[in-house]
């Protein structure tokens, strides 16, 4: 920086999740803390279960569950699929491919059989091979899907899916951890039969809860299932607890005092608005990204985040630690997985949640200013010239 | 109460959990959020590891589990027993009943055989009973226990159970979640496998965080099973990541944060400080109880928690109410199990974590005028006599 900071250096958080949580959330957090069985927590609780019907735009169930999103998203794995049954699990990444992992591990205590999609990283699934194979397997009980790739910044066409897993009587379950409140999701209209998400991304608060979605399908799927092999991750549990607004264990007060705000604040501003920001954040982005001859992980971007590869020899480290270092800028590298090594390779940044077109401006600023540095042939101003216009309207 | 408050009534939690959070505490959750894959983050979860070692009495690992402290104890039940093996399973409390169900879930896909070992709810069990259960089972990989019941506040002997489960090849598992912090427990001194706790009771954090102590034997259990059926349960990949100083999945970050500063307050103060303090407010609280003609629900109280029994004609749901709306005072009343219905028949007073002799002689006084008030023959200003000396001295 050439101005020096009148303070420590400010911290801009624009990795994809956690991400940065408003100070009146925190606040809301810090309050003494309440008893769980309390009228007091109670009319919080259930004003947070219909402010996530709201944002899941869903007349059903939204369970709240202590952990993380994966803890949400294995208990729907596992309570969802009817043992001894077929999965087709869909994977362009890496959690796409965390949720095959996890299937594995009920391969013989639920007997589980993996019908496995990998698409490459930074591609979409093509609804038509899903739709192919549930023709071709009548007895898959249950499709994985990630709605948007955190790993590989991309977004499948979600719609298109649960339009043809709904004609079957396979459920869809979608891994919108990085889309709901971020990105276009319509629980019911679209036919989702259940949909998680997690606090830390575009919710706007600390990681340490998972919601899950259900629609009629999926409820009516948990009385049919005998469950078996699981307790806490049991969404039976947590369906009947939420069905009296409680919950099966002592829940996480704090936090959900804390999302209970974060919903209120999104919905002031309004789900939509919210979802057209991050649009526009991710549109600047890509822009940027572009100006600057960088090109996309993605073929098919997600608008919660956008990632790119490197130029020839800058390298990662060095260069997440100037852009933090030198201007407070936090961002993500990249991950290995299967179906792609990008550890060193790629680097990206997040458009969700509490972030706005000023904190993309300095983040795409400091970017473009240490990859400069690290000897990329950019001129000077091409970044921030080429959003400004998109982010200053 | 006869003095108006000055502002809204001063609310005091005095329930075995949530209990109340020190306002360092709450501010420190209240940071900026960080991301978890930082040196900031790092340091911050080195020196809780250790400090929980410390707490734990431990030298082995500790590992930071998200969710409630039930989360913890499953993934230790399903993660250290020998597939297609015996489990003791002390109970003489919900909490004890509760590690029963789950095992029961897990009765087909780890073959799990419980021998149940059910004590009258208030009691202890007797270890040279279960030092001859098992000599005649020597294919018990397991004995589950509550350390400190607190649905009956009552303690049983850890330390002689140790002693006698680790002459034989099985583990000790014992749930610490309202001892740990509160009362003596030597891990490696005494030899527990494997320990397990909450943030919300003695630690002085809100709910969200559980913690699980392995001692050498059981690391070496968990390298020997094969893991199956189970993902986020699986303490193998929490105790990888451990060792490299990080966690399987992103976690509250918030909450570690805030139980770092937790443990520092505790250890300033000392442990065995904290573990006498505690001993204190049960001794006053127990004498209190008796001055007052009540009668303690458990033959061997806990420190954590006292119990008593309503006297004849006393409503809970108006007492206990009452006792919130007149004086700010939160207190819990009886549970339900199979073992004993205590609903509505008694009422319980935590003396764990961020609460002092202060807050302790409020609830003893807000006790007795409503005891007094539902027509219960107690001269006034019995319960704070009886208790004046102990806690001034």
């Amino acid at each position: 920086m050439t101005i020096s900071p009148n303070t420590e250096l400010k911290q801009r958080l624009l990795t994809p999740g956690p991400t940065a949580v408003p100070d009146a959330v925190l606040q809301e957090m810090a309050q003494p803390i309440i008893h769980h069985r309390t009228k007091q927590f109670q009319a919080i609780y259930a004003e947070l279960s219909q402010r996530l019907q709201r944002v899941f735009r869903t007349a059903g169930p939204v369970l709240s569950i202590a952990g993380s999103g994966t803890t949400a998203y294995e208990a729907s794995q596992i309570s969802l699929i009817k043992p001894g049954s077929k999965a087709i699990t869909i994977a362009s990444g890496k959690f796409g491919e965390r949720w095959q992992d996890v299937y594995d591990q009920y391969a013989t205590t639920l007997g589980v059989e993996q019908i496995r999609v990998n698409v490459p990283w930074g591609e979409a699934v093509d609804p038509a091979q899903i739709q192919t194979l549930l023709s071709e397997n009548p007895d898959v009980s249950i499709v994985t899907v990630v709605h948007s790739e955190t790993s590989t910044a991309t977004v499948c066409d979600v719609k298109a899916l649960a339009t043809v897993v709904s004609q079957t009587d396979a459920l869809l379950l979608v891994d919108g951890i990085t889309s709901v409140g971020a990105m276009e999701v319509e629980m019911d209209a679209w036919g989702i039969d259940a949909l998680v998400t997690g606090s830390q991304k575009a919710l706007m608060l600390p990681p340490g809860l998972g919601y899950v979605g259900l629609g009629e399908r999926a409820v009516q799927r948990l009385s049919e299932v005998k469950p078996q092999g699981y307790y806490n991750l049991d969404l039976r549990r947590w369906l009947a607890s939420w069905k009296k607004n409680d919950v099966p264990f002592t829940p996480p007060v704090s936090l959900i005092r804390g999302q209970r705000v974060a919903l209120e604040m999104i919905e002031n501003v309004g789900l939509d608005a919210t979802i057209a920001r991050t649009r526009q954040l991710a549109d600047a982005g890509r822009a940027a990204f572009k100006a600057m001859g960088l090109t996309l992980i993605s073929k098919s971007p997600s608008d919660s985040v956008t990632g790119a590869y490197y130029p020839e020899g800058v390298d990662d480290s060095k260069f997440r630690g100037a852009v933090r270092d030198n201007f407070g800028v936090h961002i993500a590298g990249g991950q290995d997985g299967r179906g792609a090594k990008w550890k060193g390779k790629i680097f990206r940044i997040s458009h969700m949640g509490y972030v706005d077109a000023e904190d993309t401006m300095v983040c795409l600023g400091a970017i473009e200013a240490e990859l400069i540095a690290a000897g990329v042939a950019i001129e000077p101003g091409t970044a921030q010239s080429a959003v400004a216009p998109m982010l200053n309207e």
